[in-house]
């Protein structure tokens, strides 16, 4: 059944224009999806909810770097020392593994944390072989993740690297960053773009990709004032969440209570924790299935004094991570500082620092998978995907009852009145309305417009609503405020 | 005078956080920009107004594909064998060089449409030499430009390169897009992104980038039917254009004469060339210093029956191409039916055939560029972007008059007032009103609010306009409406 439902979703995925692999005419190659017209606009639309959100709301700033990037940056981050895979290769048929996923497939337990040395001994002493031909498997290896380029030609090329996060090329700018905001703390940072990480054997669909979305937010703090306001803090306060700590001690209580308790150790960690959990329902998350996980000590990176994770309780793919943040104190800018000599410290508030980072990265592909996982609705003989009015792909189509007696020409009218006012919707006169509605509703458009013989009469329309399958009347002039207001 | 408007503009756009070179703590690499907090507004202003136009105007479908792509699409668009500049090194000190660039440069002539044998010669008999140490130059050869890299690990390992452009990855996708649309032409497929180009040795700004961003237009039509509705064609057909065929022959008339003399050989084309330069101005592209070229014949694709770009006549770059309108045929679509056996022919209308495409292909950056030189005011003692309000980077500015007797707190309600409309907008409080009219000004923000103490009495703000800088008094519940129509 649950399975079941997974196929449904990637079958009309594929066959409406949602996401479907990359690159289908030469076999597809794993790690990559294209998202198509309908899937684009919810993107789209997810991505400006978090513009809202993050720039209106709290005043962050956006920026847009490049993916490809010189090496140097890599070498301060650690990525080119330690963004790796643990690896394994079969003697036999050569087939690559990425050596915890087998080891955990084999043993059914998690490899989180675990060393290098406790999976090679757990694969010697569990004799685990090639699940492909039953082949004895090499020695384990650390595979760096990142796709590697040259810039440029001749005797002055450059290797590069495409970035696996946004954030370092965030940090770069740093100080213009500092001049451009006049110099004030908390300054926040908002980059939306693609990154990239050469998995290596992808085979989760849109869970693990090869190029994906991100949306990082560098929120920039005295590194003694890591905390918003308690105006601000009130707003989320209250949230009821569900919460897994680093000893996997599970708790049931409000954000408020998380950080009384010291579970969350930092109030402004909280604070980014609850409005992530507010965007992800805004966009269409089921919030029962979300679960906030603290990073295991062996799991967190060194420098991080607490990093939080929201995850989704998949019903196809288990856990999937869907936000992490993290406080990264002055890790990078400090590591950026000794490869470059640039001085990345501040005077504020009398004080001479290096700001603290807390970081607020969102994926953008698995959130949208998980909105049509919890979009899916089968009911009677309808599927639909009951998307947020705010992320629907189209706000509403437009259909004439019939193909002829000028109600097309009518309906026409009505399409370009929406155009006009910059609603995202379209014109389908194919099939019966009903086949239309299914239509409509198999990509979650939320309001159905048909133009009848009434219409001719006294210039109203029905517009039916998704949900409800209700139908009113609504007068051509006020379709516009109608659908804007729903 | 013309080099010092550059130079003050670049100044502005580095200080005032509109674009600046990436990577500055490690001195920078030539062809990679960052777009900072204001320039990122302004794109995706730039980047949306796209939209409006080709998905809600035109009915456009938007994807999106990865960056990252298999040889093997490279390889069947021709691209892995002939996309490559001519390059030459230094036999002295090493350094690379175009090859045309160097003739061009050296002999004040332009290389459009040479042949490889054609620059020999020119070297050779010019004796022309290294411009930085007057050595010897080597041989000329063909250097590839995309880059290359490596996706997967062990024995699955395939050769990647990042796309030069975004049309194929759109291609790859038209038999889905096909079943999408619901199997009709014309249908017109919209792709925003970056692309890539490992350019040999990039000297002009945000002109020439390594990687860039573009919004590249797919027009699948009926080989039989390559024009627009006369209705259509209505909308642009008056709007008058410079244009330079590819004899060189200059003319200033009409598209719609254009078409009928045939210097323009499709009308769709002369269409989306209309259509572009509307766009154009709407962003704040000076339309009196633009101009329509047709490509040679040596210059143009073998399989193109017509390429026509929109060029912008820089201050500071001369020639900057805007925009590509070409014919593409059914070349691609046949070259990746050739290479992997998939069909793309279509039955539509009764007829069995290979759709051709009219590709209209945006540039991103250099729009953006030609935005900010044509919108630089100096006035007085003013400097300011007179940016189309559409374009800005915020609409309006908030600031209290003083920052006492509760005007910071009238002005904070206010603010939050712009914010709950989701209007782009931005608090300052720091020095006199006059400078913080020139900050707004600096980054060309259209209206700045000033709550003053006869706010606190009547509820009245005084609105500021950038361009006529007249000053009038609105009721704070009129202020968003009054921003929206303006």
């Amino acid at each position: 059944m649950r399975k079941m439902n997974y196929q449904k979703i990637l079958e009309i995925a594929k066959r409406r224009g949602i996401v479907y692999p990359s690159f289908e005419p030469y076999g597809g190659v794993s790690g990559f999806y294209d998202y198509g017209p309908v899937g684009k606009r919810i993107k789209e639309n997810i991505e400006n909810l978090i513009r809202e959100v993050f720039i209106i709301k709290e005043g962050c700033f956006e920026v847009e770097a490049p993916t490809l990037t010189p090496e140097k940056v890599w070498i301060a981050s650690g990525h080119v020392k330690s963004f790796s895979d643990l690896m394994v290769e079969c003697l036999n048929c050569g087939e690559a593994y990425r050596a915890d996923h087998l080891v955990e497939k084999h043993l059914n337990i998690s490899c989180d944390g675990k060393s290098k040395e406790d999976i090679e001994k757990l694969i010697k002493e569990k004799e685990i072989k090639c699940p492909k031909c039953k082949g004895s498997l090499g020695e384990i290896f650390h595979y760096n993740l990142m796709f590697k380029t040259q810039i440029g030609p001749g005797k002055d090329k450059l290797t590069g690297y495409l970035r696996p996060e946004t954030a370092q090329t965030t940090y770069l700018a740093f100080n213009r960053l500092w001049e451009v905001c006049r110099k004030r703390l908390p300054l926040g940072v908002l980059q939306i773009g693609h990154s990239f990480r050469n998995e290596i054997s992808p085979r989760q669909g849109m869970i693990r990709l090869r190029e994906f979305s991100q949306a990082e937010i560098q929120f920039f703090v005295d590194p003694e004032n890591k905390f918003v306001s308690e105006k601000k803090f009130s707003e989320v306060k209250d949230i009821k969440v569900k919460l897994l700590d680093k000893e996997e001690r599970e708790y049931e209580l409000s954000l408020e209570e998380a950080v009384k308790k010291k579970i969350i150790s930092l109030q402004i960690i909280a604070y980014f924790l609850g409005l992530s959990l507010k965007l992800f329902e805004d966009i269409g998350i089921n919030p029962k299935k979300l679960k906030l996980r603290q990073h295991k000590d062996e799991e967190r990176a060194f420098y991080s004094t607490d990093t939080w994770d929201i995850e989704f309780h998949s019903e196809n793919f288990g856990r999937v991570e869907l936000v992490g943040i993290s406080d990264r104190t002055d890790y990078d800018l400090s590591a950026h500082k000794n490869l470059s000599g640039e001085d990345f410290s501040v005077t504020y508030n009398g004080k001479k620092f290096i700001p603290h980072v807390i970081e607020i990265a969102y994926g953008i592909d698995r959130p949208f998978y998980c909105v049509l996982e919890s979009s899916y609705i089968e009911e009677d003989k309808r599927r639909y995907f009951k998307f947020p009015v705010r992320i629907a792909p189209y706000l509403a189509g437009v259909f004439p009852l019939v193909n002829k007696d000028k109600l097309p020409e009518k309906a026409q009218e009505v399409f370009k009145i929406l155009k006009e006012e910059k609603i995202y919707c379209f014109y389908d006169d194919s099939g019966s309305i009903g086949k239309r509605y299914a239509r409509a509703d198999e990509v979650g458009v939320p309001f159905s417009i048909t133009i009848d013989y009434d219409t001719l009469k006294d210039n109203t329309v029905t517009i039916r609503n998704r949900d409800t399958r209700e139908q009113i009347r609504v007068d051509i002039k006020q379709i516009c405020s109608y659908l804007r207001k729903s």
